[in-house]
Formats: structure tokens, C-alpha cells, sequence
């Protein structure tokens, strides 16, 4: 049971969400634009880096949900998310997105855990100053994200077709139209 | 040096923040709400529970500005809000701050760390939902901007009057006034 009373029916972050719409519009803008705008790194690429960080901060919600939503940019490749998400360094990813997921989990255990010889390697692979700052910031979301959904106590499904429908509407919508109903039809 | 080419003379969050506007905005919006926004909480209790926070994460920067601000709108007392960041179970505070200063620490820690006795003692001191969401989301916004400041190794100055002056600017006119310059007039 949740630690507040929230909405009926709302799986992980969507209750409080639900609960309080002033801070749920901006939250959901900031990750539109980190996972789902137009973006350098891929979709799939930037919702992988999210479900790891969610991964090593074991919640359970958030990792499923981001993890669903990765492996539809990825083609349907769930045993690729699983792999990155119990062990990046071995996955078969590029060697930039390898280099920045590193960033990402040592950025989910503490900023200053970040050294410039992390930001190095995964500049030698390609990465842009644009694609560093949005992997320490898409990684310090979900370390919002993973502590509001179970810092609530929110509840996570269990059925993973549920996080694969939900998925396929929010990889093809984005996170601001997937959430906020669309206006009514001004009438006439 | 910061581990991206930023903007000059911005120390903390409003390098990255000038750096990458788009993500800056929703994320000063978010901040607004939870701590400079109407609330049955004081400003200076929000920014209290934010500085608490920010000194658990060891962010020297964040705890800095935001204990600045605490304390500006708690009629300057600087010792009070040392008292809170080192240990806010013995602060002279009230017991309603103090059960919501223990939930959003152990927020920070990880969200499965806030229990359900957590959650009721502070609502044996008169918390309510909205206060116990309020809190545990600031707790994670502030892992968040922790994570942001220091995983790109941005300026954190040193000299304390630097942090009184920036701290009244954002005490009166808000986070997203603060740090998004008015526009200009329009032209006739």
C-alpha cells in the first residue's frame, strides 16, 4: 500500500503523478526532452542508459517500464536491455554507449564519483559534450524518478504485457502526450 | 575544471543550466513549485528540507545556496540551518519538520529506505499528504540537482557572501525569475 492516498489504478510513478499535476507537467517535459526529443544518441540508446541507472538503483518499476520502452526502439530485443542492465561493460553496445552508461551509473552512486578519465574514454569513442551532459542528466533524473516512485511507496505490476502496452503508447507518443490528456475540443 | 566546455563565471547548476536551456526550464519550473510556490510549508522550512538533503548527498555547492536561502528566509540564522545539516533530530525545529527531514534523508538514501512508521510519525505531528509527497519529491529533485552539479564537475565558489547575495535574489523573486532573464521589451 502506498504511503499516501493516491489515485486508484495507477501503476509507479503515474499515482503521485496523478496526485499532484503541478509538478508532474514539468517533470514530464524534462524527460521528453532528454528521452524522447530529437537527440543525437538514439531513443532506444537514451531509454537503455535510463532502465540501467534504474537497474543499479533497484527500482523495480521504473527499470521495467524503461526497460519495455528501450526494447521497442530496439526492435522487441529484450534479452539486449537485460544484458545491459545486469552487466553494460559486456553487452554487446557501441563503445560509446558503453562508455557513457558508466558515467550514467557512477553519476546514480554520487556526482564526484565521475572522473574525467570516465568522460575521456567515452569522448575517444565519440561522444560529444552534448551527449555528457545529457547522460549525467537523463541519470540524475532517475535517481529522482526511482526515489519518488518508491519513496511512496507506489504500486509496481507484475504482468509484463502491461509495461509492453504501456511501453508501445509512450515510445510512439512521448512522455508529455502519453500523460496529459489531450485538450477538449473548443466548442464552437 | 568542469568535465564539458561551459559557460564562464556560472558557478554550480547554472553552468550546465545556460549550457542546455531546454532542459533547464521544466527543471526550474519543477523547483518553483516545491519550494518557492504557495504551500502550508514555509519557504524556509522547503528550502531546509533541500539543504538537508544536499549536505547528506555531500554536495557542497547545493547544501551552500540552499542553506543561503533557508537561512535568508529564516531571518538570517546561518547556526540554525548549520544545526539542521548536521543533525536535524536534535535541531530546536518543529517535530512536524523534523519526521519530514527523516523521511526525505532516508529518501536520498534510496526510496525502499522510508517506511511506514517513517510516514506516520509524521503524520502524528499533523504532516499531510501533500507534505509527505511535497517532501519526499524534494528530496529527490534535490538527488537529482546533486547528481547534475557534481557528475560534471562544475565551480563551486568558496567566499560565503557570494551565496547570501545570490540566495536573497532567489529568496524574492523565485527559481525560474531568478535564472531566466526577463524579455525584452517588445519592440513598437
Amino acid at each position: 500500500m502506498a504511503h499516501i492516498t493516491l489515485p486508484d489504478g495507477l501503476p509507479g510513478i503515474r499515482g503521485p503523478m496523478a496526485f499532484r499535476p503541478e509538478t508532474a507537467r514539468p517533470l514530464n517535459e524534462l524527460v521528453d526532452v532528454l528521452l524522447w526529443g530529437p537527440h543525437t544518441l538514439t531513443r532506444g540508446e537514451r531509454e537503455l542508459i535510463a532502465a540501467a541507472v534504474s537497474a543499479a538503483n533497484d527500482c523495480e518499476y521504473c527499470q521495467t517500464i524503461h526497460g519495455a520502452i528501450a526494447a521497442h526502439h530496439l526492435g522487441g530485443d529484450e534479452a539486449l536491455v537485460d544484458y545491459v542492465k545486469s552487466d553494460h561493460e559486456d553487452a554487446p553496445i557501441s563503445d560509446k554507449l558503453r562508455a557513457l552508461i558508466t558515467i550514467a551509473r557512477k553519476t546514480a552512486l554520487g556526482g564526484l564519483h565521475v572522473t574525467a578519465d570516465d568522460v575521456a574514454r567515452a569522448r575517444t569513442h565519440g561522444a560529444t559534450d552534448l551527449e555528457i551532459h545529457d547522460t549525467v542528466l537523463i541519470a540524475a533524473v532517475f535517481c529522482l524518478c526511482n526515489r519518488y516512485v518508491d519513496g511512496l511507496a507506489t504500486w509496481t505490476p507484475r504482468n509484463p504485457e502491461f509495461y509492453r502496452q504501456r511501453a508501445a503508447m509512450i515510445a510512439e507518443r512521448g512522455y508529455v502526450a502519453a500523460t496529459i490528456p489531450a485538450p477538449a475540443a473548443a466548442t464552437p
